[in-house]
């Protein structure tokens, strides 16, 4: 039995608490909030919850062995480096940290306590994200040639931090998981409308061979959207996440060099189109996924593939933006 | 009667064709292709129009007013020079020439010999665009925010230029029409994958007071998707233009600045919501609207609004897109 | 305070439980359900409510003022009529009873004992149906020609009702709500593949007027729709009750009947065509907008407008559906 | 050489023209039409091609050895009629007579005259009429359950014919195609609003086994729909016409029959789902490809699939439909 303290329950947090209180093998034995109407939602929903206002009770508990910091981003550092400090495993909201230098930190302590650290990226638990992995590993997209993501709609909650560091850390952590091999490069731009924070901003990932990716980020879109593309050498495919059944398309469709050296001056390019395809994609909650695939890598002494190097990476990524869409659009090495 | 001379029958041709021969007040002379079989095609279709392989028949011809050059781009300004040199309005096919000192010679021929130049920016004369523009200036949108195009399909069949210079002229034509300051800086990113052009980009667009644009083209889409947002203070709005009915969709959405400096550490912005209305688009062609004013330019000696200048701003863009691709998104200033 | 006993803890009793528990001037005292599993849900989410598996400890209870039946149809007439009996008020899960005459049986009963029946067409309480509602009483439709409801998805999971009896209730009590004047006849037709039940039916009801409806309800839909069309002499309108943000698109679209007589062998009708327009539609929970009206109706001693009659009503048209259906489409009198 | 004639050159009749014009081994040698307009338009096109005000002109003429007949459907019987007896072809519009007896009396009289007939149900010959029925005859959709088509849109243009004659031939054409066995009975309902001709209507069909079938059409809907669901026992299908791309997509999904005894009172029906997938569909005009087959037909003395027999199905569901639709919903037999 793992023990989980939360500390956070404002907008995912109740999702965190709830998704461990559904699995065996973990008990939550604490919540952590500054806001007492939180706290009474804790209270109502699971009355054998403790709660506390004090985040410090929960990282020193000697009753409690992992400790979810579901907080905003610029509290991420003290509080996982305090648990981890107190020898408990972590799971970190996304993104990670505010800077790469912190994320660096707490992963070599992590190490040096043998504790694990897992970044909450969620999406990559998502069947549609397991399922373009599938495509991919399995070759039936062929060699990648890009990856261009959509994520848009009307949402300027945040005051701390733009919209890269809000919506940005989901398709940074995807491609990072699909892509196999490692961005080299970052070109952003954006602009501020509103609060002094971008609230509009387009990011390029340049990655080795060719490979370039693309994420379109938004919080003055009258419309939701939450579409990528992916194009590759053998099949293309869409993935539209707001479709409630066919999230995943993928076409029979691409484009072929012609060598023939004579036509030189002519069509250089062939076409191919087919069939469409929209794979069934797994319904289950990704987060409950996750979660137990936490408890897993504590039981088993296994190293989680969203750890705190891939947290790291998104980190590095969001930071190389920002440098770049402060110089308008220089690129910035990673 | 304006008698037109159409040099070039491949793809675009026969629209022009056929619109000029739907207009009183114009007569098609003649038409020149290299090809034997477009000839044919002509004949068969206009057994009263002559036809030619040679261009200059066109451009010397006395009995030649104006002169349509709907040829690949990189022999728009040979062709357009000897129209103006020998005395004839062009209508000079987008984009309108392969460099900006190219088009910056054309307009002072033009102006030197008080001849017309049109660049065919059909877009600007469509239901969709003109709408557009009548919500802009009518201030129904407010100030402006971004204005952000996504222009993709499966397409690669051009080997003189790449996806920027293809297809790009469209959206860069359309926020130069309506956004009402002038573009200060690019920054573009891409890659090749294919036969050494770009065939996948994204391009960002600095205007004055924090508006930007951004086009995201590529040629190795799977899907056609022909998708504009365009943010205002006021409102927002949606032009998909694969729509058959509802191409623009204007979104009673918006956010507001806060200023109550007590709860400058609390939610900064506020949101609000509202209709959504889809105004009635007209649909003429939009290709006919344009052949009719440029017919009316000239009997009535009018600048047109897409005249050389604006064809050399589009051009000026394009150039300085392709300079920022090769230097991975240094921006350039126009 | 209203105390509420709530019989069934199945599919919908769940919903009907959260709901009462979060009105202020209501309190669920006990839940019924012949499910071991679905009492320990009970207890797990509301360990102040008492369980029980006998439906008569809820009925005969001194201290229960209002029933909740969330039962299987069949078993609606028994457990109201004993609730009525009991004095209490009941709240019927759709359809309200099996026959018209148990209907009839229960109107009486409840009057006689000045109790309030309603039956949860829940529907009438969503911001989409009220905002129609708006639209057509405030004569921006106009006079009404047609409404035409297709509710079809993949759902062969009831083995004592069949598909009209399983989804038409929703359309025919919207109907019964929107079309002010009552239903005249009912014509069906219908077929079964599977399990001896109809799977697919085709309803259509005559009103006063020449106003037509018709239902389309299929349990063998690959996909789920939820679309209703509505036409008037003004304005015309679709909802799709699957759409997140524009529910209800009302279009300024129409034809106009041409009087005059000397072109009585033309055109005899003349088409209009005009802007679209999604209203915003009210996103409260129907649910917990029908439950504060029925705690309303018991205080207030109002009769709730989805009350015995409307519940009648629906039910005598499901009875008339299913007789037509198993005469190939003959006509049954309302 | 094929030697065709034309009677109607008002909607349809320039497709007729057109296809028949690029077609080898025809020839169109006169068009005819009661509208100068029509027969300017005519010369424009086709100089080579003459014209007439006088159908008997044509229907007479030694030279003609076929003659398409495109005029409103009062008309039909006479021109088809007078065309066999003059020893001609016969390529007939749908519907393809006003009624049965006239359809049974063309039909015997080209059979005496060994002509043909072929009655213009288009849809038959598009890629996706041809796909479903692959898919339909390959046993992909299993054993077929219902065939329900949606065909709405604005459009109240006929004054001589209801919107059943208007629009429900070509899904009465499609499904008398598709479905193997012939239609055993009809039940329709409709309305009349605005001159005196049922502008909504919904036509059931009776096919034996329990396949049944279901047609919605409507002149007085606010948007356009073409969606057709078919389902089986294996597979189900949605096409939507509208769709640029993807017209047909074959779901995986299902229900299957449960049989285990003990179960019977609880879950009879268990669900399957699975893959979507979307074929490629041919896009070669279909008109093209009717008319070549008519060609083929003629001159290899085969009998069409849409030949008068075919026509007479399909006119005797409409003549039901009516009869149906005046009785409210009386089953009529076939």
């Amino acid at each position: 039995m793992i023990r989980i303290g939360v500390i956070g329950y404002g907008y995912w947090g109740p999702n965190i608490v709830r998704n461990f209180c559904g699995l065996d093998g973990a008990r939550v034995l604490k919540v952590c909030d500054q806001s007492e109407k939180a706290l009474n939602r804790v209270m109502q929903a699971y009355p054998s919850i403790e709660t506390t206002k004090n985040a410090a009770e929960i990282v020193v508990s000697p009753d409690i062995d992992a400790v979810a910091v579901v907080t905003p981003v610029w509290s991420h550092y003290e509080l996982a480096k305090a648990a981890l400090e107190n020898g408990k495993h972590v799971f970190v909201e996304k993104p990670f940290t505010s800077t790469s230098a912190q994320a660096q930190e707490l992963i070599e302590l992590a190490e040096k306590k043998n504790l694990k650290i897992m970044v909450d990226h969620t999406f990559l638990f998502t069947g549609a994200v397991r399922k373009i992995q599938e495509l991919i590993d399995g070759g039936v997209l062929g060699e990648l040639y890009y990856y261009d993501a959509l994520r848009v709609n009307l949402g300027l909650f945040q005051h701390d931090i733009n919209v890269i560091w809000d919506l940005a850390p989901h398709d940074l952590s995807i491609m990072d998981y699909l892509i196999k091999e490692k961005a080299e490069a970052i070109v952003a731009t954006g602009e501020r409308h509103l609060n002094g924070l971008e609230d509009v901003a387009f990011i390029t990932v340049y990655f080795p061979q060719n490979v370039i990716a693309h994420i379109n980020v938004n919080w003055l879109s009258p419309v939701k959207l939450r579409t990528t593309l992916i194009g590759g050498e053998k099949k293309m495919l869409v993935w539209n996440d707001l479709e409630a059944d066919e999230k995943i398309k993928v076409y029979d469709k691409g484009v072929k060099k012609v060598t023939n050296p004579e036509r030189v001056h002519d069509m250089l390019v062939s076409y191919r189109t087919g069939d469409m395809w929209a794979p069934q994609v797994e319904r289950t909650e990704a987060l409950q996924v996750e979660m137990r695939y936490f408890l897993d890598c504590i039981q088993s002494n296994k190293t989680p593939f969203n750890d705190g190097h891939a947290g790291l990476r998104v980190v590095r990524m969001l930071e190389a933006a920002d440098k770049s869409v402060r110089s308008r659009g220089a690129a910035v090495q990673l």
